[in-house]
């Protein structure tokens, strides 16, 4: 598989993605902020979410499902609490807006939220924590999707894989950040095993009536973070995001909202986010907040390692990221030959 | 065991437990709030953060590690920020003031949060959840701790169990109440099973050498909630909550903060807590929260399940609650015999 991997620089496969929206129908600021979050993925490693799904944005934004000149509008509730409308947009211009919204209102107010309805999928929710920490604030960042996560003890598919994505600014140096999904793996991965034909790890994934399984041929649907036993506590992780992301922000709970990968590609889901950002200096830590985050990861990265070593979130993605700045991105020979590169 | 407990009717426990404490030197205040968060867990069930700890803070108290009539002070920063230092009180009438201050601005401005430092142990991080929830604000509590979890891949305790709890109002019910510490089990889980000479679960604890471990008389720390295998994410939770608690509230480092349990009960530890309050109707939701968060819980209800049921977070302790409100609450023979109950 490795053989027909198209290793792309940079800017000739944002140029490629960014055309390849725009004749989809995405005006220039939509084209702009999924190239940009799309980007972001690729370039630190996750595939999953990288320039590979060009191909599906471009399917919805030509079926009618995404829109792909949305007015977005903002409605300021407080001068700290925002309600954005994206207007069945891509979901990664509401999301950079969002990041702009509640960044400038933490840097005055300490404390800033924004709840998105009426969106769709916003790629990688690593990218807006990473724009929010680029503008100096602890930027955490929610989504919720389509049912693919059981609850625990669940025998169906409720909750979506709901990503948490928090960026927490180091001056001077790389963030620290984390993007997890609140289930064990991404369905990718299940879906990808099956292909290898290799065994799941234990309690990530369950068979049609609930039951952990480590056949990824008989997975039906993903097991939240925690597995069998404790996977209460990322069911509620899942369920909280759900919640902020659906009932607070006003849009469609997991259960049902429609596929997003299925036939229906005209109508609109109704994907919910919910983005808080917050400014360091307004809590008690004070004007010290360089030195003492600093001295923090020190202490990290001081700390006993048994193999491979011990690294603060995002560390891995910025290994990844220099290794791809001097190779190239590894894109899929689908996505390859979609993008005029194979 | 069983036979020695001394099952006792909450309101002649709460009486016992205050007396206790004021006996020890806290002010009225003071312990009023930590018996109204101790009997909060021991109502539901929490055991561990019952009023087991009683003792212990009749211990610190004395000891002048912690100061049982603090001057409390809240600088807000913003409307919406706040700053609270707690005078190396006791850490309940600190964070039941975060919930007030909190929720009073997140009403008037939809989001609000508090930092509080030089604090101590606050006990179940679910009870100011629960108080924040019931001035009608989703409310998240966060607070570090002594080391005593690994990182994903370290043989060394790093951060403490570093509690989340999210509490989220649901009008005329119960609420959604998650209280999780972010290793997979507590110390205590491991010492009990120490002592009842069985196998703890795959993934939660390992030995000195940081090799995860099933013999509890070889566990020496925690490991974070996700295991052996997605531990990362358990990890990066409680760096998360250790940073905003720490650094951004301006307290102790995990690594840094002195042993709850040990020989010092003279040096005040600055443990620090982190708490954000969120009006559901300030994000888009609007008006309609009350009937669409009950939507989401009607069908997580209606969700098909396995052995065991499905339930939403809370639900189990709300079960527990009702059981001992009826039979009166289990206290184990030392803490019965320091209350005088024995």
């Amino acid at each position: 598989m490795m053989a027909d991997v198209v290793l792309t620089p940079a800017e000739l496969l944002e140029t490629r993605v960014y055309a390849a929206l725009v004749e989809a129908g995405a005006d220039e600021p939509s084209a702009a902020a999924a190239t940009r979050a799309m980007m972001h993925a690729s370039k630190l490693g996750v595939d999953s979410h990288g320039v590979r799904l060009t191909p599906h944005y471009s399917r919805v934004l030509k079926g009618g499902r995404v829109n792909g000149r949305p007015d977005m509008t903002v409605k300021e509730n407080s001068p700290v609490s925002f309600a954005l409308d994206a207007d069945h947009g891509l979901g990664h211009p509401a999301m950079y807006k969002a990041v702009d919204v509640a960044t400038d209102a933490a840097a005055r107010m300490g404390i800033a939220a924004v709840g998105v309805h009426r969106s769709s999928h916003f790629g990688a929710a690593g990218a807006y924590a990473m724009a929010g920490q680029e503008r100096g604030c602890i930027t955490i960042c929610v989504a919720n999707s389509d049912s693919i996560v059981a609850l625990f003890n669940g025998a169906e598919r409720f909750h979506g894989t709901n990503p948490l994505a928090i960026g927490i600014p180091v001056p001077g140096e790389k963030p620290w950040l984390l993007d997890m999904a609140t289930s064990s793996v991404p369905m990718n991965r299940v879906l990808l095993y099956r292909v290898l034909g290799i065994q799941l790890p234990e309690g990530v994934a369950a068979d049609l009536a609930g039951t952990p399984t480590r056949d990824a041929k008989e997975a039906e649907m993903l097991m939240p973070l925690g597995g069998a036993d404790f996977g209460f506590k990322g069911a509620a992780l899942a369920g909280f995001i759900s919640i902020m992301s659906s009932v607070v922000a006003g849009a469609t709970p997991d259960p049902f909202v429609i596929d997003m990968v299925g036939e229906d590609v005209s109508t609109p889901r109704n994907i919910g986010h919910f983005l808080i950002a917050i400014h360091p200096s307004f809590f008690g830590g004070g004007s010290n907040y360089g030195e003492q985050i600093k001295a923090y990861l020190g202490a990290l990265r001081g700390s006993r390692a048994r193999e491979g070593g011990v690294m603060a979130p995002g560390e891995r993605e910025w290994k990844v990221e220099i290794e791809r700045a001097a190779n190239g991105i590894p894109v899929d020979p689908e996505t390859a030959a979609f993008l005029g590169l194979a």
